[in-house]
């Protein structure tokens, strides 16, 4: 007898290409092989001391029992107080859901707004999961191509264009993955309105928004009241394996996640929450600090070093660890490009194509997630790779 | 303006009674009222100390990246040892995805298998999250009324006469939620059996499987290929906060689930991951063998007692840390019993209506998650209430 076959909103969720990437470079290094990681979209530090020891206490401790469903009161707490001394906004703790990763949040934040058949919008390229969350959820994506002259964030005038009476809300990230690109305040404001005109929402992912370049970021939050935020610890704070992020929402629908968040996750995880809250404590902002920095300086190498070697990068992103780079002058085909680079140059990075499919072709996105020396090597690599015809 | 409004399939999802008992126990304890608490589905035992331990050093060690999306290959691994050393069935590791709890594993299975607008069975008593999941995910839940007579599990001719071309699959629990009951393994065939025969699956919690009071318990996974296992490191292994589960599926979901785990969670808590490799160890094992002796014993207290004091409770219960009390001697509605106990007599226990509607009004749950003593001072606080007229 047959099995039962599988749902059919699986089979519409792509797998990451990044995968592939990562898989090849595993067997390669198993064969002996020295090669640069710039696929990787986490932080290479590890999370920082006083994080690490406050988890370890959390645990000697036996703080191990269940929190209530929207966390811990004390991190919610120091969360709000994050927001007003670092971001400049007021927000009421009991609008502060502690998630398991950014990806907790999102999935919460989208189940408490689309039902089966409505539409996200959502930037082409963008974080590839966003689709995925909608299509899990019975609804749909439509994509927003966006560009390089654009600053690759949606404009309001594309936004409104493409939205239909499915639309219940628009997705974006700012700083983006794979663009590092950083949306303005006053153009967040005019989406939010456009938005609430049409009874939708704006949520907007700030995962890397402590990864600001150009100095402290506005939230969102200013933006609107229908603007739903999305965080984490995962990069900045460093914390990614440790699953732990953040949902900022309307009061309107804080009870609604209350009730979604007990059924579908019971809590966050409980010791992950106790090192959070020292995430968010002076000594280890300071290392995170240090680490922007650090991000800052890799950037100020790569970005020069990768126009030099004849790819395209018109603005200079202004957060996260990402550049997506325009590869039309040195291949056209951006998956044999990362391929050869990953075989050849012993240089692993991510074809455009995981990100969407607006000119993916011909785009690559780098990840500064490795030290100066490796990415000094990278471009050294690169450099001999294409010198000698390749690409 | 007004805000846009919240997803319909969140308005349907209903919060646990329970979150209310526990608001005013905290009240009560506030005021400086003592309780005993056999409301909470959560073992009062501290996480094993081998398993705080392996999490301490894996944060030490700092281990807290991102892990494969279905989870360490040494956990995957050790999960198929521990089938085969415990419960006599032969899993391969790529059958098992770590996750985020059960509830990670639920949402993964029940995406895996449910389209928006089709239907998934479930027990009336039963964890109320299940319906939860469904609707979250746009499908429906058909309740399956059980009783104590026929050990409140569901027979497969109830299940026979309740699919329809609409129904995907059966998810019982089994040692149950909130009756501790334990599904006899001819019976699970029959069941996996009917359902193949219409192309469905059966999904099988097995998260108080270690928690048997009747020696080892056969796995579901034995009982046919259209099985999918639920389980979770929460309770028998002590492991609540952490939140770390896993699911059994058939090779035919396998590379399905990695794509869904990779978009909706990027992986499980890590440390946490680390923690349960120890958690599978002999020296933790003797101590959760310990403590599964330990709730046997507080079973054989209660169980009397509650008898002795009128509240009906036909069969013995062969797991979990459950009692599915009928209260009709005593009350004409569960929920007041309920309230007047916490309020009058400081005992906290759970209403049935929190596991649905099938004679919720004369049934209450009482959890022996609370020690021989609190347990007798339990007894003794409702038997000076009932004598006083009280119920």
């Amino acid at each position: 007898m047959s099995l039962p076959e599988s749902s059919s909103r699986v089979a519409d969720i792509r797998p990451f290409r990044v995968m592939q990437v990562l898989a090849r470079a595993r067997e390669l290094e198993a064969a002996g092989r020295h090669l640069v990681h710039m696929e990787i979209g986490e932080p290479d530090f590890a999370t920082a001391p006083p994080v690490v020891a406050a988890g370890r206490e959390a645990l000697q401790q036996g703080l191990t029992h269940y929190s209530p469903a929207p966390g811990l009161p004390q991190l919610r707490q120091a969360i709000a107080d994050y927001y007003r001394d670092q971001r400049g906004v007021s927000v009421a703790p009991s609008r502060i859901v502690v998630t398991t990763g950014a990806s907790g949040a999102l999935q919460l934040a989208l189940g408490l707004i689309l039902d089966p058949g409505q539409t996200l919008l959502v930037t082409d390229p963008g974080y590839p999961c966003y689709r995925n969350f909608a299509l899990f959820l019975g609804a749909r994506a439509h994509t927003l191509p966006v560009t390089a002259v654009a600053g690759w964030q949606p404009d309001v005038h594309s936004v409104a264009s493409a939205m239909t009476d499915d639309t219940r809300a628009l997705l974006l990230a700012s700083p983006a993955n794979p663009t590092g690109a950083v949306i303005p305040a006053a153009e967040l404001e005019r989406l939010a309105s456009c938005l609430a005109a049409r009874q939708s929402w704006l949520v907007v992912d700030e995962i890397y928004h402590g990864l600001s370049y150009t100095g402290a970021l506005p939230s969102a939050l200013n933006a609107g009241d229908n603007v739903i935020v999305v965080d984490s610890f995962s990069k900045y704070f460093g914390m990614t394996g440790w699953r732990i992020g953040w949902l900022v929402l309307p009061e309107s629908l804080v009870e609604a996640a209350d009730r979604v968040q007990q059924n579908l996750s019971i809590c966050a995880p409980v010791p992950a929450q106790h090192a959070a809250l020292a995430a968010l404590g002076s000594d280890a902002m300071a290392i995170h600090e240090q680490r922007r920095e650090a991000f800052c300086a890799r950037r100020d190498v790569l970005l020069p070093g990768l126009r030099e070697l004849g790819f395209s990068i018109p603005v200079t992103p202004a957060g996260a660890f990402y550049l997506y780079a325009d590869c039309a002058a040195l291949s056209d085909n951006s998956e044999v490009l990362a391929r050869d680079l990953l075989e050849e140059a012993g240089v692993a990075i991510t074809p455009g194509a995981d990100f969407g499919d607006h000119r993916a072709g011909q785009h690559v996105r780098f990840a500064y997630t490795t030290g100066l020396e490796a990415i000094d090597d990278g471009l050294e690599r690169m450099r001999r790779f294409l010198r000698a015809g390749g690409g």
